[in-house]
């Protein structure tokens, strides 16, 4: 008989990936991210490190990591993130010693960011990153959906717009691109990816021993 | 309003891809491979072209193309074959220009071969195919399997496991590695993989019009 130590009696073990969503503002990426973090156990965000002051309930530790300017911009110089912006006037950025020991133990990072974003954490992390895009279905299903949350002003909703077609041009900088005219079709199609990126032989750790066993079983060994 | 080819009216023109499953005998790869030509109308089997005979019932053209060995040779030649192999006095081959047609048309072909076909397939077809490799559970679950067909002797069985034992040292040249030990779980990770790979953005001829339709609008082009 085969030896107990060749049965699948447990996952593979993997290394986790950088999973990337970015799209225009209200494309619906907010929507998708809430939805893959509620379905899928193995796959969170990163606490990220800012600058912001806590607002109230905000835990440090869970929420963010809050820090001043100073540490922040030493944490810049010594390469301790990933990727950083600053963003009305508060910067924010994801540790990399956190996010390796993620990937380490099999575990998955979601990050909500744009195309300059996921360009920085390409350059970091290399093939640990997953890119994916989210287009509208058309320019005025996307205005519809912005004026639809009914709390912005024409002005403002016009800036969105703007920002929104300079954000499109980078489809190209993506893995995989979704055009999102069905928030369930489209939710599904990424929960495709997530699970097909999780099955590529170079995230299974566990192959190399398992396939070896496979290989090595005394009973097929020619005598 | 937007212009009306802005929306998404038909899905984006997309081009095919080769999907190859590989395993040892007994792994389920044709299990798996009936079950994806059943469930999905945009994947097929390329006709292959051959020198064995027709059985009674084939037909020339729908299931293979039938040629004369000097007419083979001849195609080999002239590069015509994306992959071909010699087995049991017969040659069996790829036609390249009825697959290049079926991907130009979005249509995505299905690939049943071993390591040796899907090595030489790769270097004609680089980034049109996606290579997938089933293992099994175990070396003991394997040899339970060819048993259970009930047709083979001892010696065939033996045969059979010591060729499985070669393949599966193969697994390293494959995109995706699964291991089958439940074959319904495991087909949904195959149709994961071929959803998540059409979603590729260098696969998706259409995109490039669509994005630049998106951000021409003149609805949003500042004045």
């Amino acid at each position: 008989m085969a030896q107990a130590n060749n049965d699948l009696d447990k996952p593979l073990e993997r290394r986790g990936l950088l999973f990337v969503l970015s799209s225009p503002s209200g494309a619906g990426k907010s929507t998708l991210a809430r939805k893959l973090l509620a379905a899928h156990n193995a796959i969170s965000l990163s606490v990220s490190v800012t600058t912001r002051p806590p607002r109230p309930g905000e835990v440090d530790g869970e929420d963010y990591h809050f820090v001043d300017t100073p540490t922040f911009k030493r944490m810049v110089a010594d390469g301790e993130f990933l990727e950083w912006a600053h963003v009305f006037g508060h910067r924010y950025g994801t540790p990399r010693a956190a996010v390796e020991a993620m990937l380490e133990n099999g575990k998955d990072v979601l990050f909500d960011i744009d195309w300059q974003g996921t360009q920085q954490l390409f350059q970091e992390a290399g093939s640990d990153v997953v890119r994916v895009f989210i287009l509208p279905p058309s320019i005025a299903e996307l205005e519809r959906r912005l004026r639809a949350r009914g709390t912005d002003s024409d002005e403002v909703i016009e800036d969105r717009m703007a920002r929104a077609r300079a954000e499109i041009g980078h489809w190209d900088g993506y893995d995989y691109v979704l055009v999102n005219d069905d928030i369930d079709a489209c939710f599904a199609k990424v929960e495709d990816i997530l699970s097909a990126e999780r099955l590529k032989r170079m995230r299974q750790k566990g192959l190399i021993g398992f396939a070896r066993e496979l290989m090595k079983d005394p009973q097929i060994r020619p005598s």
